[in-house]
C-alpha cells in the first residue's frame, strides 16, 4: 500500500459527519434516503432514526412491529398479550428489551455481538423519553445517541499540551486509535455532567473534586455519522450523535492514568503532535472532530490558517433531523 | 400594548436565524422557496442568494439581466457594448455598480436609500471572488455577507462583566438597540482580523496594540436572517451572514468609548444584566445571537440551565446553502 497523503481538516470532518446534507445537493440527499427506512414509534409521527434497507429486511417482524415497504417505514407498536397497545414506558421498554435479546441470540447482526447491557435513551418531539434501547442496538435503528467528551490540557512553557490516550487494542470499536482525554456514552437516567465526573474517574483516574471544580462546559458537538468497517459490525448504519463538550485545564502535577481497560496509556502531546496524528488518521474520527472544535474555540485554527474555517465551524454543529434530549 | 413575556433564548435564536430549515419540514421549506428567485451569475450553476418575488419583479431587466419566471431565476449576465459577455471581474463589477447606481436614482427600493458606497464581496463555489456589490444592495440579492463581532469582557470580583454599547439613535438600522462591544461588516479585499482591528479603533477607541496582542479568534457565527421592519427598508429580504467571532479579555483600566457616531455610549454590564436586556428584546437580534454563543462557550449557558442547549448550539452555526469565503 502506497503512502497516503495527509488528511486535511476538512477530510477529517467529512470522515465523521458523512451523511449528506440536503443543501449540498437535494438529489443526492433524496437518493441516499431511499436506502433507508424511517424508524417510528406508533402514535408519534416524528422519525426517530434511519434504518438501512438491509437491516429492515433482516429484523424479524413480530406482532410488535410493522414494516411498510411502500412508505419505507419501520414502526414499533408494542402490544400486550391480548394484542392491545401497551400504555406505559416500562411496558414498551420490556417488550423492546425482550425483542432485542431474541434478535441477539439468533445472531442476525454482528453489532449485537458487542452487547453492552447498557440502555440508551430515545427522545420524542417534546424531549420526552420514548424508549430505552440496548446501546449496541442503537446504530441498527439509527437513533441519536449522547456522550461526553473532555479535552484535558496543560499550559506549559512550550505552549499548550493535550493529554491523549490510546484506545485499548481489545476494544470492539476503533482499537488502538487515539482518543480524547476522556469520553463516554450517556446512559438513560444519567446527567451529562455526572457521566463526565464518573468517566473521568474510571477512564483517567482524575479526582472527582478536580473535575467538579475546574471543568468548563463549552457547548455541544453534533454530527451525523455513517459507520464504516472500523466501527465493527455492519457498515452503512446511521449514528447521529450529540457530544457534550468540556474543557479541563489541568495542573502540571495531575497525571491521568488508565483506571479501567479502555486506554493503554496517556501521552502529553503538543498541539503540533496532535495535529500530525490527526492528519495521519490515527485518531478515532469523532475525536478528531472534537479536537477541531477545540482548536477553533482556542484560536489555534483560524480563518488565517484554515481555508475551510466557515464550513468546518458549521459541520461541527450539525442540526440533526431527529428529536433530541 | 400589554406587557410582553420575556424572550427565551430559543426565541432570540428564532428571531435571528429565521429562514426555515429543510429538516424541520420539507413542505414549509419548499413553499417558502417558492416566494424567492435564485440569483445567479451567468456561467455558474450555483445559487448565490435568494431574491424576493417582489424585488425580482421590480428590478429593471436590462441587457445585463435575464429573469426566468418559470424557473424562478434571476441571472446577471454582464455584456459589453457589442453585446458579448464580459470577461473580467473588473468589467462585471463596473456594470453592476452602474446598474445599482441607476436603480438607486430611480428610487425603486428603500434599502438603497441607505447607500453606503462600500463594496461587499460575493464568492463562488470555489471561494473565488465573483462580484463586488454595494453593501446596501446585498439584501436585495440575498447574498452572504461577512462581519466581525467582538465581545470585550472584564473579570471582576463580582464575576464577568461585558462592555455593551447602545447604537446611535440616528443609525439606519436598529437605532437605539444594544450591540456587541465591537461589530462591523467586512468590505471586499479586507481580511477579517484587520477589519476587527480597524473597527475596534473606530467604534470603541481600543488601541490596536491591545487588540493585536490580546484578542482571540473563537470561530464563526452563521445564520440565515429574513429582515423585518427594524432593519429598515423592504421586509422579507434574505440576509445569510457569517460573523467571525473574537473574544477580548480587557484590563479593568481600559475603558472603551465611541470613536465615531455608531454608539451613544458603553456600559459595563454583568452577565445577568446582559441576559435581562436580551430577554427584554433590547439587543439587535444578531448581537443577542452572538452573546448566546459566547455564553455557551464560557460555560454560562449549559445543558443544566438551558433546555434548548442542543438546538441553540446548532442554530448558532448554520450551514449556509450558498458558497462562502
Amino acid at each position: 500500500m502506497g503512502q497516503k497523503r495527509p488528511r486535511t481538516n476538512l477530510d477529517l470532518v467529512n470522515e465523521c459527519d458523512n451523511f449528506p446534507y440536503y443543501s449540498d445537493g437535494p438529489e443526492v440527499y433524496k437518493a441516499t434516503l431511499q436506502d433507508y427506512y424511517h424508524f417510528l414509534l406508533e402514535g408519534y409521527e416524528t422519525c426517530l432514526g434511519y434504518v438501512t434497507s438491509t437491516v429492515a429486511a433482516q429484523l424479524p417482524i413480530t406482532q410488535h412491529w410493522t414494516r411498510d415497504d411502500s412508505k419505507r417505514r419501520l414502526i414499533f407498536q408494542p402490544r400486550d398479550d391480548s394484542g392491545a397497545p401497551v400504555q406505559t414506558l416500562e411496558e414498551r421498554n420490556n417488550i423492546l428489551a425482550e425483542y432485542l435479546q431474541d434478535v441477539r441470540e439468533r445472531k442476525i447482526f454482528r453489532v449485537l455481538d458487542g452487547w453492552r447491557a447498557e440502555l440508551y435513551p430515545v427522545y420524542g418531539p417534546n424531549k420526552e423519553l420514548l424508549l430505552n434501547m440496548e446501546r449496541s442496538a442503537s446504530p441498527l435503528f439509527g437513533v441519536v445517541t449522547y456522550g461526553v467528551h473532555l479535552t484535558g490540557y496543560v499550559r506549559t512553557d512550550e505552549g499548550m499540551k493535550i493529554w491523549t490516550p490510546r484506545r485499548s487494542l481489545t476494544k470492539q470499536t476503533y482499537p488502538g486509535m487515539m482518543d480524547n482525554t476522556v469520553a463516554g456514552g450517556i446512559s438513560t437516567g444519567e446527567r451529562p455532567f455526572e457521566c463526565l465526573v464518573r468517566e473521568c474517574e474510571e477512564e483517567a483516574s482524575l479526582p472527582a473534586e478536580l473535575v467538579r471544580s475546574a471543568v468548563k462546559a463549552c457547548g455541544t458537538l453534533t454530527y451525523f455519522h455513517v459507520r464504516d468497517a472500523r466501527a465493527g459490525g455492519e457498515t452503512g448504519l446511521c449514528q447521529p450523535e450529540v457530544q457534550y463538550i468540556y474543557d479541563l485545564e489541568m495542573p502540571p502535577d495531575v497525571i491521568p492514568s488508565p483506571g479501567d481497560d479502555e486506554a493503554i496509556d496517556f501521552q502529553l502531546l503538543t498541539v503540533q503532535e496532535v495535529q500530525k496524528a490527526m492528519a495521519d488518521g490515527r485518531f478515532k474520527p469523532n475525536c478528531a472532530h472534537l479536537l477541531l472544535e477545540f482548536f477553533i474555540r482556542h484560536g489555534i485554527l483560524t480563518e488565517e490558517n484554515e481555508p475551510e474555517y466557515i464550513e468546518i465551524s458549521s459541520r461541527l454543529h450539525r442540526k440533526l433531523e431527529f428529536p433530541t434530549a
